[in-house]
């Protein structure tokens, strides 16, 4: 863990350094990734039986690549009504901020009588993949497939690698509660080679959305522009802005509640109350005494946490630009002001009574947030990763006579005649 | 040119092989990119002039990177007047289209005392590519710049390379029309690098648009993640869907307005009147006799050209949808019966007085369109691709008391204990 002060005079490196802080290169499996996709584009069920065989240890005829609907509904049926109730919950609330995320469409006429138009439409098929193993979260599942639901897409299949032929009730109970009823038994590169390509029994999508391994995002990296893929998953992290009058405690489950996801994942606290921060490196420290994921949040505290004291609020929100996390908590009283000084996060939990996994489950807004800085440019997923753009434009002889002649100009100057031809010889 | 009818029998066939027609592979050139990012990023200024010095046959130090500003004065002054006039009106429409586009935040408090907000926020910093050579379009410039103005992104650079050092004055009086200041004459693979990864002389942006070569394309799928991109653009396509009332040597015209884009454009006739069909390829032979850039379009009408005779309009709309074309044309007397019918389509041009070349300078939409089947899932560039997306969750004791507890169920059930707690802490 890094404690750092603004007031220090090598803050500005150690700060630095912080953004560069970890790595997540994934392609040193560029070439085994580049292996697999042609092979499966190539053989197609064949060869996706043979990878799940060599790297989830499961023996599959194509036949059997897709889970049957008896088994989704006997797997659904395990989870406890009290799981489930809580699953509908946050369903439902993110359906309804989906539903509010819905854009309009323009129409409308110029007053140089050109009518124009821009059109949002569904996609047609679209894959999720949902990773196997311990990182399988139902609520990943809910966050993938109601915005694609709520856009109207028509066929959603997903892909859930189940090592050892281990099926998880609960990651099929969630699928069963969006409607999705296609789902193979598929992971890694192989799998998104079979989405996107397609192969004799899978057909295939049109985007690809879900988190997965360096494998998987590196395919999907490679599959990019075959089909639509959604951003590549890094680790993931926190910031919490925090004056002195917060509970430490509180302050400190905030942080580890990221730290428990995985090694690599950053917790970082920017205060304006030095001995609020201490105070808080104690409660991580008494914390993760208890705290069943210790292992994973005490690596992840080490080596990439950090304390960060700063001077004023103001100084703190500079912080958050630069860093551009994918969450952030605003512990204050007033914490629209502060909010409304940030330009780059991927989701901003605002006061003192909305920790950062409010919006992993139930809040209503998309836990799929962008990592590693990337909310610079990047959004989280939504309803617009599910929607295309199609722009129209509509003239008649008056309209082409007003601005064709500007265009023939242009044309003329880009040395494409056949482009002024087509508009000359309608204007008369 | 292929000459297909929906009531032959081997029609499914041959219109599947259309779909397959274009191979668009640019994995030849992943290693020599993956070379020139690797030692862009280490090497910096110095690998940039090397590489513009071999590839472009320019000698540059790294002062000279930057054209001053004095150049582009002096270039951007010897464009005609008319021209800077045509210009100013694709520039006006094209702002004003934009502008129209920008899309509204949300905020609102639900019934459960959660209130839920979603804000778009400008990119910091934004790169645009502009190739060099004979595919420099100052109106690529405008279609490129313009929307990120209008998105409020505060950075504009622009590479463009200048083989031998030849600048183009139209593309330097484009981007002075648009307040782009900041431009670097080079460009391939080493130019993307240098936006991406920035150099001691150029600052890294956030997200690189614009179209390019072979290892431009490669370059950018390469630093996707480091930075956001825009669409690998592939080969250009339109469709134009005409009945027997029109113009043969109008339709004519609109198909080789793509064919002289370049030899891999492809250009396709869907036309319900046979007769009508024959005419139009009667008429493209005729038209190809005088157009100065015949030598390309015809490659591009033998190899990829298509005329289809359907039965009628909705089968028009099937096969339209299947080939998802970058632009659509739509000339018939009522054609927004028939655009309705249409999903996929990155744009679409109505009626008989709007060919695609409209939508090229002066139509308003912008003309950096999904190609090769990508509007199934990608759009055109738009102010959408200026801006993201940070969702807001605020709530308070009584909010976190209604919606906490199916949170603090879920994260139990994925194993997160620090989840878990954060949300039951508060809930008293």
């Amino acid at each position: 863990m890094r404690h750092l002060n603004s007031m220090d005079s090598d803050f500005s490196a150690d700060f630095s350094a912080l953004l560069q802080g970890r790595s997540n290169d994934e392609r040193s499996v560029a070439e085994p990734v580049r292996a697999i996709l042609s092979d499966v584009k190539e053989r197609g069920d064949v060869a996706v039986c043979e990878y799940t065989e060599r790297f989830d240890r499961l023996a599959l005829t194509p036949e059997a690549l897709r889970i049957d609907a008896e088994t989704i509904k006997a797997e659904a049926a395990r989870v406890p009504a009290e799981l489930m109730d809580a699953l509908k919950v946050a369903a439902r609330r993110i359906e309804a901020f989906h539903e509010a995320q819905k854009p309009t469409d323009l129409d409308f006429t110029d007053s140089e009588n050109v009518r124009l138009g821009m059109r949002w439409t569904a996609l047609d098929a679209v894959g999720l993949y949902v990773p196997g193993g311990k990182a399988a979260y139902p609520s990943s599942v809910l966050m993938n497939a109601l915005p694609a639901r709520v856009a109207g897409v028509k066929r959603l299949a997903m892909c859930v690698p189940t090592p050892d032929g281990v099926l998880n009730p609960l990651v099929l109970a969630a699928a069963q509660l969006c409607g999705v009823e296609e789902i193979y038994r598929i992971g890694g590169a192989q799998a998104v080679g079979a989405m996107a390509y397609g192969t004799q029994s899978i057909a295939p999508v049109d985007r690809i959305v879900g988190p997965g391994n360096a494998f998987v995002a590196e395919a999907k990296r490679q599959v990019f522009g075959q089909v639509g893929i959604d951003s590549i998953a890094g680790p993931s992290e926190v910031v919490v802005v925090a004056d002195g009058q917060n509970d430490p405690r509180l302050a400190a489950v905030d942080l580890l509640a990221q730290a428990e996801h995985d090694e690599q994942a950053q917790a970082i606290l920017i205060t304006t109350d030095a001995v609020f921060g201490d105070a808080v490196i104690a409660a991580v420290a008494k914390e993760l005494e208890t705290l069943p994921r210790a292992a994973i949040a005490s690596r992840s505290w080490d080596d990439h946490g950090a304390v960060i004291v700063v001077r004023d609020l103001d100084e703190a929100a500079e912080l958050v630009n630069r860093l551009a996390p994918e969450h952030l908590e605003v512990l204050l009283d007033e914490p629209r002001g502060f909010s409304a000084q940030v330009r780059h996060a991927g989701a901003i939990f605002l006061g003192r009574y909305c920790p950062e996994a409010v919006g992993d489950y139930v809040g209503g807004p998309n836990h799929v947030l962008p990592t590693s800085r990337t909310a610079r440019f990047a959004s989280g997923l939504s309803v617009f990763d599910f929607i295309k753009r199609t722009t129209m434009i509509e003239t008649n002889a008056d309209g082409l006579g007003r601005i064709g002649p500007a265009g023939v100009a242009l044309a003329h100057a880009e040395g494409l005649d056949a482009h002024a031809l087509s508009l000359s010889l309608r204007l008369k």
